[in-house]
């Protein structure tokens, strides 16, 4: 192939599909499996296409898109952290600075630059489409936990007053989704999915 | 939950989980499983924000992305049916159709409405950001084939000519993937992964 900016984006479009590979914590909500990151960085999406409407500040619900479909990737290098593995997070910014380096970079340079700024936007989640972004990244995993009675809430031993002082933040980003939140445990507390 | 929007919207989520376990004819690219229906959209919308700049009319690339990440949901329902396969597609439309009536549904009134716009202008290719979403769907498999060693090519007996035919729409679309299409299904046939 003569086109080297194409073949570039090929190269990168097949280094992705690693993500496919990559598991996390959360089964799928029939409980069958472990969920992987690429399909988890589609339900993000269609969640930001669906719940825009609870964001408390304006936001881009095309550039929140943008920003869920590339937010993962550099875990093909560095792996899945469990939210409420300590240890794991001590060097987590580390190893994905290397892996968004080392992947980012097989794209044409302005394509690796505008991923990366993505990716980094997301990780600082300081605008508010980052925000809301983080949001429903702290959402979804809560919904399917609550939906496998408490897979990996009972796996962890992680307690409700864990999960909402880790979550909090989406109080002020998304207050009728914290509500949600709020709701959801008590239920899972009721139903002995997780301890308060 | 006293909120009955969101509680629509959550059931929402919650059913398209299962489009995680909708299995498609292509591997993922390393040969280890088939790929399913939600990490293929995650993919396809990665292709979508990376290829653009192929497309020979002027598109709306966050449009494409919303239509590409909705465009299998029906196949919960309607399961995956293979391109080649000329009996699977004499009731695909009408599957589909019903598919989508179910599961759209579930969605508050506005948004059942905007999502299944969204497919049915996929599913109608007649817009240029619908024809671009096509092409893009048409030229993933062929490259998980290809660095798959052509597995469902050969399982299936498929042969270049008629991945050339079945795809030719791509030329008008996006010259440049037509090209990259025709480029590595000369290699494929050199290889030994496809018959001419």
């Amino acid at each position: 192939m003569e086109n080297e900016r194409l073949k570039k984006q090929i190269e990168f479009l097949k280094e992705i599909d690693k993500l496919k590979q990559v598991f996390r914590q959360t089964l799928l909500m029939d409980g069958t499996r472990h969920e992987n990151d690429a399909e988890h960085s589609w339900h993000l999406a269609m969640m930001a296409l669906l719940l825009s409407e609870y964001a408390s500040e304006k936001i881009d619900i095309s550039h929140v898109i943008k920003m869920v479909l590339v937010h993962d990737i550099v875990e093909i290098d560095a792996g899945d952290t469990f939210v409420y593995d300590e240890k794991g997070y001590e060097d987590k910014a580390e190893r994905e600075k290397k892996a968004a380096e080392r992947i980012f970079n097989i794209l044409p340079e302005d394509q690796a630059d505008e991923i990366k700024a993505l990716w980094e936007e997301f990780e600082e989640r300081k605008t508010e489409d980052a925000k809301f972004a983080s949001a429903l990244d702290r959402l979804q995993p809560i919904i399917h936990n609550y939906y496998t009675n408490g897979h990996s809430w009972k796996q962890h031993g992680v307690k409700s007053y864990q999960v909402l002082e880790r979550n909090k933040i989406v109080s002020e980003i998304a207050p009728e989704l914290w509500q949600f939140i709020n709701d959801i445990l008590e239920d899972a507390i009721n139903k002995g999915y997780i301890e308060r």
